[in-house]
């Protein structure tokens, strides 16, 4: 049986997703977790790595079980898994998929969010789940750069130095930066996303409203596929892999 | 020169904002912070106890100091004095009082929150900070529920036993019930509060709920000053203390 979990984690005190040696990953701690509720290991397929300290409000995952999983019905495995986990980590549903459903390749959309408090005064409720900047930013120009991002193109510039990837063109659906009070929440949609290409791309917004990026410039900047042309990469704290879609979604 | 403090913090590690013997308290956190921060040690006066759990969006406290203290400009105290904090408590504003001003015996309205996770899921990013109840609750009879308690009346009932206070009449403004999506957020402003009532409030209206209290008893039971005749008292990790209001506020 293949089934789709639905998982929800404050990535701060984790590697990220995927195992790793003497670093503590999600994957690890999920993989103990099912194992003590199922009575034996099986292997778990992830939707993407996250970097070490992101957050995931909707992160999916598939483990393939024999029939000795079907003990506890699928609909009661959060409620199962959850006591064996820690607070920062929750299974929020699982359902059956295709025994051919990857949940990696399978995936049509996925939406990340990134909050910035605003502010010189840090909110003990925010602690580590948003990123500080204190000087005032200007909303209506980010807005204005975001544009720069939305399309089909490539995205080299906004990749991280290391990466081996080599066909670096995605289709950004949308780009949106909002400002409630002290908060600006940036949510930005693709079929698939380059190694720190989010926060790379936060962090050009934030070098265009403080002018150490002409707005202008922006599309040319893009297309150079040059990393040294684009904006600083804004910390992990503040980044949150929000909704993952796939082709049979409601 | 009498400077009033508003402050948030998350009550989890603490007894609640007085300083207790064996005990960390929010006041004796912050009296440090601020005693490294001025140099010397200054008297704090709060504007209520809150319970061990309870947290603060929003928290006042006077501090008296002399002329030593104005070395730093008052807009700049949050900046200066949230370093020595640890991350669950934050200073968010300083300014000056008369002398004359009490931080407590001058409210003239407190707004608390408390919030309900409806689900049998916990959320990770809530976790601390919200009371988990799995049983599907209808927050259209709570709102019924919650008419009963607003205006000016006798609330002993609604008052934890071992309490010493004798006039218990006080002026509930407002009982707001409202739902979203999972969560059930209740806010309840008063001219001032007893121990426990707003706990045993949010008890009593979940007990009405799951119907363990009837409706149209409500009434009565407020009436009859018995504290056994209301529901449970509801865990302090859904409160806030959300707003202080004072008569020459903005």
């Amino acid at each position: 049986m293949n089934v789709l979990l639905t998982v929800s984690y404050i990535g701060t005190r984790y590697c990220g997703w995927q195992v790793q040696n003497n670093a503590l990953s999600v994957q690890a701690v999920l993989q103990q977790a099912l194992e003590k509720m199922l009575g034996r290991r099986y292997p778990l397929t992830g939707c993407s790595r996250t970097d070490a300290g992101v957050h995931a409000r909707m992160f999916c995952c598939t483990v393939s079980t024999d029939e000795q999983a079907n003990a506890v019905p699928l609909d009661k495995w959060p409620q199962a898994v959850n006591p064996f986990l820690t607070d920062d980590i929750a299974v929020l549903k699982a359902r059956q998929v295709p025994d051919s459903f990857h949940p990696r390749y399978d995936v049509i959309e996925k939406e990340y969010v990134y909050r910035i408090r605003n502010s010189s005064v840090r909110d003990p409720f925010a602690a580590g789940l948003v990123y500080l900047y204190p000087k005032r930013l200007d909303e209506e120009t980010m807005q204005k750069a975001a544009q720069a991002f939305v399309g089909k193109k490539d995205f080299t510039a906004c990749m991280a130095q290391g990466s081996d990837v080599t066909d670096c063109v995605r289709d950004v659906k949308y780009l949106r930066v909002k400002r409630i009070g002290e908060e600006i929440t940036i949510a930005i949609a693709a079929d698939g996303f380059l190694y720190n290409m989010v926060r790379i791309i936060v962090g050009t917004l934030i070098d265009v409203s403080t002018g150490r990026i002409p707005l202008d410039e922006l599309p040319a900047r893009i297309a150079s596929r040059e990393r040294s042309r684009m904006g600083f990469t804004a910390p992990a704290c503040g980044l949150y892999l929000n909704k993952v879609r796939y082709q049979d979604d409601e």
